[in-house]
């Protein structure tokens, strides 16, 4: 599966130990991680998921340059805020924690396209699925069940 | 002034009368109109502007041929919902009627670029200005004033 | 019909004055102009159209703010050189002046997507249909004969 | 580096094995290899350079689930001819094998983003480089001289 990771791109300590745990699980998975390729959880999950071996790709606002040290592939949108549509598009399954307007946006198109999204970070949204911890979104994110129950 | 009219594309009787009256006010100002160009909501504030003699402009998911009849300009991305970035990065102000999950990532992204998003349909999202009726909608995106606060 | 003029974005004098021919005649049949909004051709052909009352169409690669004056629709893209694709897919027929690699880049995917494409700049390539003068254009893409042949 | 390769997207043997051995070529040098992730020279691409280790990128037009079976990272865009932009963007180096409109285009835009282009396919477009073989071409590619000339 391709799993996408999104959130806040600043530095947080608790939200970015929570990515980089779960970017660790995604590629213990055997799973492509793919996230906006920029700081903050982005790059939390990224390292986590390289770390454990995985593969890891960023789809860039700008140019793939800006990517962080982390990302294995970087595709360069040059499309601005654009790119959450085809960084959600290129996902089976989204993993929201918690940020702002620009996750809002993905999370809001991921559930416009059908995808499973799954809610790590109190956002509320009708249509997410609720996990409480890394590990059990990757439950649900691979089909194994867990506690989450769509809202 | 380009002024947005974001919200749902089925029809809907009471928020269909509120976007055609809307898009009325949008073109007595002088303004030009931008939507979606496909039905519901983005029809008949299309026909409120038409009607008033003013220019529309829909900003398409596929073809141009899709457009509504009151369509003055087709813009034709073939991005699908990708389309809703360009939409609103076109506007100096969204205005947003009730809506679903595509609606939600236009008020997302509108306040992601930092516009002025205007709440005409309870959306309750941090960052709206909230407007009770198309009247007060067009003072507030004006900056004639108008009961709204920033939430 | 919706009709975009493509060509260099650099001032020369020839070249101008063709395009802002070219967009004279585009108004006066009625037809909405679509452009990439910047200078040179594009807005030699938006000055013509304005002049003689038509309806302009800027589709820009950044922000609208940089639409030059004669653009009355400005669609901000924020896509970059990725905008060409939905200029093209915007218009009923494109009309190519002298240009370089933007312009080569606006004929070959307005021909994938199988737009008719008239040639007013020696461009030679397969599938264009070759014009001698902006009358001569407009014949053609109003579907009224012309010597133009399919190459 | 990330290379993108680029051809017709229909079967015909010698251009496949062109493809393929590049493919391969581009892998045991280290690189990412990026196409459009459909059929023809891009299968072939994706086939080299998996059967020798590699990691394959594939920039779609629609989904991911249309990506070839040699895809490794499948980026589902939705925007159509519009993908070829960030197809280039993506790309340090961009190898242009025989193709048609989709393929000019896409050399277009990376002369236009100032990419270093190559040519496997008797293009003779201004400002690529000439390579004979996929051995000339990643010589180029990788910045090791070989005959080829800036035209």
């Amino acid at each position: 599966m391709q799993v996408a990771v999104v959130g806040a791109g600043d530095y947080e300590e608790r939200r970015c130990s929570l990515a980089m745990e779960l970017g660790r699980k995604i590629a213990e998975g055997g799973h492509v991680l793919i996230t906006g390729g920029l700081g903050g959880v982005m790059e939390a999950a990224c390292q986590g998921a390289r770390e454990a071996g995985g593969v890891t790709v960023g789809v860039l606002p700008g140019e793939k340059e800006a990517a962080n040290p982390f990302v294995a592939v970087a595709i360069g949108t040059g499309m601005g805020h654009g790119r959450n549509a085809i960084l959600v598009r290129s996902a089976d399954v989204v993993i929201a924690l918690p940020g702002l307007y620009g996750t809002l946006s993905e999370i809001a198109l991921a559930l416009k396209m059908g995808k499973l999204v799954i809610d790590l970070g109190d956002w509320n949204v009708d249509g997410m699925r609720k996990a409480e911890s890394p590990e059990e979104a990757m439950r649900i994110a691979e089909g194994r069940g867990g506690e989450g129950s769509r809202r």
